[in-house]
């Protein structure tokens, strides 16, 4: 299920549809996809005139027009006269995605549980939200989400249609040896979110960097670019990676795992058994300890960057040293693979506003000219919705990929 | 012409045919994927039978004898009895590629030109090469790569058929600062070679470690491996990453730097202007240098392997401290990108042979336990050969994506 991320979004904010199977597409087939792409066209860039489609797509204008009538019928889209008229003739009529049609998006992130009902088109139509434990497993995230996602649905519409239900995770646990396993969604947590969650299609699960990332590159800061690295900051540093438009995934998912390249041979150790971790470096405890806080104090991050804005020398002293690291680990992610933005989100998002000359001047001594004379730095857009927002859009793959087969309402 | 790359191989050896444009796929365009699908599988596996074929592909049994008809009669293929008939009834025709219809596959290494003609099928029918100038530019090579080829052409069969022309180039200069720029294939040089090869369709260029490591992944020792990292070490180390069966490629085509990424803190300086990159630590100067050798010299490295095989404390202890930095850097890819494996090509090949326990170990060490426990390491098969065997494989993509659409007799 996981590996399906990587087929979702190829070639920018309009995601190209899948390529056929082998066994040659049928006139079915060939609808389905167009139906799609124009269905995908509005959920991405909200409301477009037939005109627009037309020259975007490159289908002749009666084929959409049928497409789009065929959307309308299926309660998908709405169809109606611009609200203003430019000039004479007959105007185009505007498409708009119709927001009865929804994701229900969840994430599992440290401290918090959170599930979003998100409709076609993007918008957050409800968010809820509840404490994670300390020390809860993934698992233990799942009747709480239940029970968040079914308050939600009693309070939806008659007509309302639930398209599909993902989920974004972080989850690391210990093995026997002590040492990190940085799990991400496991066969168990999918089996049980399935089990929760069993009208409709399977539950789509993934890494919360990796969702947050696709989320930025859909409607975010890194709308329309095709290769960039979204960082998460939080207690780890994890990366979203997106190369010619696709989530780089690796064997079983696993990639992005960039918190802990070793960066320092004979430093600090890392929770996961290692030394000199970019965590142990840039990680949210790293800052703190710097400022001569306490590493578990819950607005920690946030005190030290106010105190650095107001001038506080060790504040300030201890952001510009995580941001020289911040900087040094950029450079090494700029030379592998060689994006065009880079994005910095979670508690990170801060660290790179506060000391963005150092992470620049930083990244400019170490990556090759080549690599980094044209990458863009950039705080993320999409705050701490990131993660359910590009949950969301997973939700959505199955109703883009076949329009016309969508599920019962819920 | 570069980003080509990124779209030829998905799904492992049997790379899947393009997406369709949006604009919607007709009859012939169905055709025209399914005639390279099946053009495309007997280059990859070899003669194949009609049964086999309807099997692999998952088309009907006529629709493969009517395509394989049509490529046979375009020459591309041949059909024959099979050798030894197994049983009773009438026997599957086998389907092979026509090795008339050939690549031309030019490398430009640091140190040597290199030109061959491949059939189709992936066989060499000839390879010539010819000194590189040390300080030559890639510019520099392309009236020799001309020559070369136009040698060989006057040799070819009448009825031979030239698919295309492409070139892997590994090109290193030096900016005003005296910085290292890795180039690799520019403008300039893709206008030289469009110029001296301009008959057929334009020249495809790219960087000699995605190219060695794309001839890994369709026919060498990674055949099938869909997310790999394929390292190629000469005097600077390089890598080719396809992760979900396509090249990470960047922006601009420039990802798979790692020799740049920095992993020493402090250490040496590098040529690039940096400080412990990668390279400095396994490239092989620096083997050289732990060996007390001449780093200018040409055999240096065998000798030193040699000597290390031998029992020669001096060398084990240089080729164990490289093997230990390399074990090093692949912990980070492997953090990194998640690969399935990780493929040692170039000089690497001997220098992972010679210390595959040291590598192994340091990996074992510093990588997530989830992202390295299936981690599979392997010396390159295909050796020299690898970046003209992985170029003919870009210039035969225009013909295995249309291929009643051949060339003319070259």
């Amino acid at each position: 299920m996981h590996r399906l991320l990587s087929g979702l979004h190829r070639g920018g904010g309009v995601p190209s549809v899948p390529a056929p199977p082998v066994s040659g597409a049928s006139q079915e087939e060939i609808r389905r996809q167009n139906l799609g792409a124009v269905l995908r066209y509005v959920h991405v860039h909200g409301p477009t005139s037939r005109a627009e489609l037309t020259a975007r797509l490159g289908l002749n204008r009666s084929t959409i027009g049928a497409l789009a009538a065929d959307l309308a019928a299926a309660g998908l889209v709405t169809e109606e006269p611009p609200a203003t008229v430019r000039r004479a003739g007959r105007p185009s009529l505007v498409v708009s995605p119709r927001t009865r049609v929804y994701a229900q998006a969840l994430s599992i992130e440290p401290d918090r549980l959170r599930a979003a009902r998100i409709g076609l088109g993007g918008r957050i139509l409800d968010l809820r939200e509840t404490d994670r434990d300390a020390g809860a497993s993934a698992l233990d995230a799942v009747a709480p989400l239940a029970a968040l996602t079914e308050e939600m649905t009693r309070a939806v519409e008659p007509d309302a249609v639930r398209a599909g239900v993902a989920v974004a995770v972080t989850d690391t646990s210990r093995d026997r040896d002590g040492r990190v396993r940085i799990g991400g969604p496991d066969e168990a947590l999918r089996a049980a979110l399935d089990a929760a969650f069993a009208a409709g299609p399977a539950v789509l699960a993934g890494d919360l960097a990796d969702i947050a990332g696709l989320a930025e590159h859909v409607r975010g800061v890194a709308a329309g670019v095709d290769d960039l690295v979204y960082l998460h900051g939080g207690a780890g540093v994890s990366a979203g990676i997106i190369i010619g438009g696709r989530l780089v995934m690796g064997h079983g998912g696993r990639s992005g795992k960039v918190g802990h390249m070793v960066v320092n041979p004979g430093g600090l150790p890392c929770e996961c058994g290692s030394r000199g971790c970019w965590q142990t470096e840039i990680g949210e405890a790293a800052l703190l300890r710097h400022a001569g806080r306490d590493p578990g104090s819950p607005d920690g991050v946030r005190e030290v960057l106010c105190a650095a804005a107001a001038g506080d020398p060790v504040a300030r002293a201890a952001v510009e040293r995580v941001a020289d690291w911040l900087g040094f680990g950029v450079a090494n992610l700029v030379n592998v693979v060689n994006p065009d933005t880079v994005v910095f989100g979670g508690s990170l998002r801060d660290v790179y506003t506060a000391g963005a000359d150092t992470v620049r001047r930083r990244l400019d001594e170490l990556a090759l000219p080549v690599s980094r004379e044209h990458v863009q730095l950039r705080p993320a857009a999409l705050g701490r919705d990131a993660a359910l927002i590009g949950a969301a859009e997973l939700a959505f793959a199955h109703l883009l990929a076949d329009p016309l087969n969508v599920g019962n309402p819920a």
